[in-house]
């Protein structure tokens, strides 16, 4: 048998217990599982950005692989359980709209999680990460069908999936999907979108800012310039050779960006 | 042969190579072991802090599981390491009172780990969650039985084990446990531990605020009302709807709160 | 089959998704692996903390552990990627000395990473830890021979390893090589490099302060006094207890210190 692969998306944060019971009620049923931290530093209740997160992290997972994303302001109320398949995929967590930009890429089916018996009984009103979510992938990821979790549902919730919009014939309004560990800027352009476009047509504006040079890499750049880069997932992105561009120009995750050609 | 679960519970951060170093000591004695982080985040040499995360983590796993937890002002002074069998699992540690909420709720047996065949040598007199307590437990993981570790000793220290107390017919003096990575207030009261009271007759004060409204779910409230919930674990939470409720009243750990029934 | 071991060191933090998508490069071709983070929080770019946090790790993981390090500033140019084989383990990483210290330590050979079988296509030009050297290391781990990666060099960039500098008979002009989660303040000063010296002899000055006294454990001094200790991998420390002797003097990492004797 292969070894089972779960992965998990929360923003439950590494100082209480809560990811550690997660974990151990997975091993419990599922003892070989591995199990991975995509983060568990996703801002509180921030669904848009657990969306983000999960849909950069999966294409890198193998088949079968259950990821469990538990960013739930609603845990508890009538907001429903659900169980994604997609890219050979499983997806677990609440039907808030974490799931929408996985389902906006991929052909998928949406099951409302029902069966109660492959629940952690008795079900707490505020931790369903842990009475629901992990118990339900641990049992997909030792095998179980997930057409037994529950019945297929053609309502998932889908958050809006921001791309850019397109202004005048040369120009979108974007905006900032999330500044990283390093201060990189990552607009929600992407390349895959524009075929016809060649990165080096491009400028981006942020607030009073225009950056125009393009660069490959970051060791290009002289130290301290900021300059647009093709970032690893496939957005553009600005950035600063061995600094902080979000801290430079003093901008944050949400805020616009306008992309000009030519 | 089960898969053997190791958990750590530590306040050395994630900064530094402790970790690793521990889960490099703990792979090289038993490669098969499942490694769990329950935190690495309890604040600095808080014995208090740490014995209640890992009273709050260890019912979610399974028979057998070995739970470290090193917090441990005193390392290489005479205070003892021990190990102590509770619930079906095993708890390695410092005899500092870690183990104090873990053994005021279960039976248990506690030995001084003294059979130095297990360390890692030389002992260095700053890190034994290094060179004893991830080898000690890393043998119990791949088998080698508890009483071969040392001899049964009946002198645990327990650290004072607070529950509230009770002031008048209708009121409780307790304490703030914790608050969590959300903000979350946790109190000492434990629902449990009072069968005849229902939530909705409570009302807790802390400092000069008084919250009286209960809900179920986090989502029931309005943004920003506080209110009361019992929490995941079942002890008696204050909390606000996508906010942090310590932030709002200005509460640190350790701070009084009065419960008052009627 | 031993089950192989996979360390990871970087700079990248836990809030974004890149720690993930490394590891399920890693357990997409090699499921058996178990993977250790020794720290994702070197401070960004600095591959002296990286080189530092390495040789702190990797002599408490086994033979044919693959640990990969991952601090880049030059993804993407000239650079080369390396493997080096020594003490019985392989190091996966950039060219540009984060594994200095390890190879000042221990016999060694490098090599040229240049067989693109073993890599993740398209490679990023800003992603090498995970389209290069995540997969390298996990076909490293299950069983691929360092020597199909590619060719041995003799030129491996090692930086400045620092040690002690001897200014008169009796004083060496040092450094602060890391100030550790509790505000432990590390040396250079290894105590394995001066046979003949016994620590009660040392001094240690750090800007107007001069501590004299030695200490072999935390618990041995009282709260707020300074004092030297032996840390626990050789090198001479500057501690307080159950406090931050770094936030008490005020210094950081890479300010010198002057160890005198007698």
């Amino acid at each position: 048998m292969r070894t089972p692969i779960i992965t998990l998306t929360t923003d439950f944060g590494l100082t209480d217990h809560y990811v550690g019971a997660m974990k151990g009620v997975i091993l419990s049923v599922c003892a070989q599982a591995r199990i991975v931290d995509i983060t568990h530093h996703v801002a509180p209740f921030q669904i848009a950005e657990a969306a983000w997160l999960i849909a950069q992290a999966y294409p890198y997972f193998r088949k079968d692989t259950v990821n469990v994303v538990v960013v739930d302001p609603g845990v508890g109320s009538a907001r429903r359980p659900v169980l994604v398949q997609a890219a050979g995929q499983y997806f677990v967590g609440p039907d808030n709209g974490v799931f929408s930009l996985v389902c906006s890429r991929e052909k998928y089916k949406a099951r409302v999680i029902s069966n109660e018996k492959y629940f952690r009984r008795p079900v707490s009103r505020t931790f369903h990460g842990r009475d629901i979510f992990a118990p339900v992938a641990a049992h997909l990821a030792a095998g179980v069908s997930a057409s037994t979790m529950g019945k297929l549902v053609a309502d998932l919730v889908c958050g809006p999936f921001e791309k850019p919009r397109q202004v005048t014939e040369h120009s979108w309004a974007g905006v900032i999907l999330k500044i990283d560990h390093f201060g990189n800027i990552v607009t929600n352009f992407h390349l895959g979108d524009f075929p016809g476009l060649e990165p080096h047509q491009l400028a981006v504006s942020i607030g009073s800012r225009r950056i125009t040079k393009l660069a490959q890499n970051y060791a290009e750049s002289t130290t301290g310039e900021l300059f647009l880069i093709p970032g690893s997932s496939g957005y553009l992105e600005v950035s600063v050779n061995q600094g902080s561009a979000a801290g430079q120009i003093g901008c944050k995750a949400g805020e616009p960006v306008e992309i000009t050609v030519g």
